[in-house]
């Protein structure tokens, strides 16, 4: 029996944020007190909390906790508002970030209650969300492939640690397993902070799911070789044409797939669709630092001053997305109804 | 003025094959005494020499070790024909390592000193056999890019470190370089040994050349924003048809030029062309351990117990290489010339 994960939540007694710190995992299961906007800008921007949806959470609670700060310091109108607009700003590309505080923001003329509360179902909804699209994408799957076992490919964590409960990608992986229906789950290791290896190899091991960690630049003849059956991730932002982008390598993911003919599917909430955004092109790509790739742990792997191109995110078009799923059902982009008829405005 | 690197050379004076341990770069520049064919099957194997040319030398000389340690102690003609086959056999996948051992030992009843000069002769030829690959290469991309600088994406390190100088795939950068038509290179940092930014970054910071290391993932990417004009990367075997065995990682490199339309260009000397072989199918894949994977220098990374999928190479289909040259010229696969007809027979 494992104990159950709380990857986000609100500690009412303190008026703080505690969160799982996923820069310590799988080593150590530690939470982090955000006391602070300071403190949980700090953590989102060092990945201590990340994944779409996990972001929203934090978001959505940020809010609250920049009031509590305001109040305890007693801090202008302008100064919360401020410090609000710093955590909507903490990282560049998922789209659920800005949302979540965009939720909550709007409640603040009705007092700390009416903003907390907004923020609690924020977190409560988004499982609710994951379980839903995870059902919709296991159907869809079990209808379009015919291989059983079902072999998977992710990448990144999509899991209980992206996002409040269940998991997005991985929250399809886990629908397989509970239908008894799951192969072998390869799990890109997610170069350059290893989401896969430290923390999707993490859930998959506590949930006693079969799987291998593999360099991201196997995925391709994995899939090519025909080892797995179909590659599922998240998304950090959907544009209105089905364009997605998600952590640096999906792209490449996607193509295999397409050239391999198996089925590529996103799995994210409704949260994680921009429909402002017609496509892609205009995604902005979170570059982060150096250090990242060319040292491990504080020591260099690279020649003294290399420099590296680290881009966080990548984009992929939306003819190598074979089907996109969401709370509110299955997205196939370019055919049939599309995003922005089938999302239900939040 | 950067000194002249070797990487593995033959020591008269001790009878021993000399190498620049590769697993100490970029930190220290040591030279590993290979005394006997034991230590050699295990440099080899640990990757301290590495790169299919580099193999093909080392396979060469290693015959000439053996005998020497033979001699030194009394082995018996099984005995020594034992030891050359571990040499042989000591990794699976280039073909050049093999290739090697086979040039100089019908050599043996003819003598040590024949067997010397034959696999000095290797030695020497490998570097102008890159020299005249990287040539070809660079008059090829010239004619067909027309940007100018001409950017360049490879992937692992196929310098002088994987081959005895120059380099193959890198030699056409360094031409490319030596022409003034060089841009910025983007080096795949090529998990999991880290070849691209412990050993390409090394090399093209040697030669004051732009460079940034990107996470493997990254090249996708790349690719499609149009950040490069051309992929250039090594081989480890080619079949007779083009299909390309290389380093993990490759295809997906290759399947982003073709989505991408820019070349994908593979540089190998004709040592590295098994016309044997009709295609890429019976190619054996090595699968390595898996503490690559989940392991950083003993540290773990992934939960205890994690097990790896960790194919050190993959294979490109040659539909998707546009063309690749030797120093036999360049050959576009399904296209006028093929391979056995541009590949003189050594």
């Amino acid at each position: 029996m494992t104990t159950l994960l709380r990857t986000i939540a609100w500690n009412d007694d303190q008026g703080t944020i505690e969160i799982l710190d996923q820069t310590k995992l799988p080593g150590t299961i530690e939470m982090l007190v955000c006391s602070s906007v300071e403190i949980l800008v700090d953590a989102i921007a060092r990945l201590a909390i990340r994944g779409a949806p996990a972001l929203g959470a934090a978001g959505a609670l940020g809010v609250a906790l920049a009031i509590t700060e305001g109040e305890r310091n007693a801090w202008s109108d302008a100064q919360i508002e401020a410090a609000i607009d710093e955590i909507r700003c903490a990282r560049p590309t998922a789209v659920n970030l800005a949302w979540g505080v965009d939720q909550v923001r709007p409640l603040r003329s009705q007092g700390f209650p009416a903003v907390l509360q907004k923020a609690q179902s924020i977190v409560a909804d988004d499982e609710r969300a994951n379980r839903a699209l995870a059902s919709h994408g296991a159907d869809w799957l079990m209808e379009h492939i015919s291989h059983r076992p079902i072999r998977v490919l992710t990448h990144c964590n999509t899991g209980t640690l992206a996002t409040t409960a269940w998991g997005t990608a991985l929250g399809v992986v886990r629908e397989l397993h509970a239908r008894g229906v799951l192969g072998m789950v390869y799990a890109d290791e997610t170069r350059p902070l290893l989401q896969g290896s430290r923390l999707t190899a993490w859930e998959l091991q506590r949930d006693g799911i079969d799987y291998r960690i593999q360099v991201d630049s196997a995925a391709a003849s994995t899939i090519l070789r025909g080892l797995v059956d179909v590659a599922i991730i998240g998304a950090d932002r959907i544009a209105a044409n089905g364009d997605t982008a998600n952590k640096i390598g999906s792209v490449g993911v996607a193509l295999a797939c397409h050239a391999a003919g198996i089925p590529f599917m996103v799995a994210a909430p409704a949260s994680t669709v921009d429909l402002a955004m017609p496509n892609g092109s205009n995604i902005h790509i979170e570059e982060r630092a150096d250090e990242e790739v060319v040292q491990w742990s504080g020591i260099s792997v690279a020649p003294a001053g290399a420099q590296s191109h680290n881009p966080a995110f990548d984009v992929t078009p939306e003819q190598y997305i074979t089907v996109i799923t969401t709370e509110c059902g299955v997205v196939t982009p370019g055919k049939g109804p599309q995003l922005a008829s089938v999302i239900t405005p939040t």
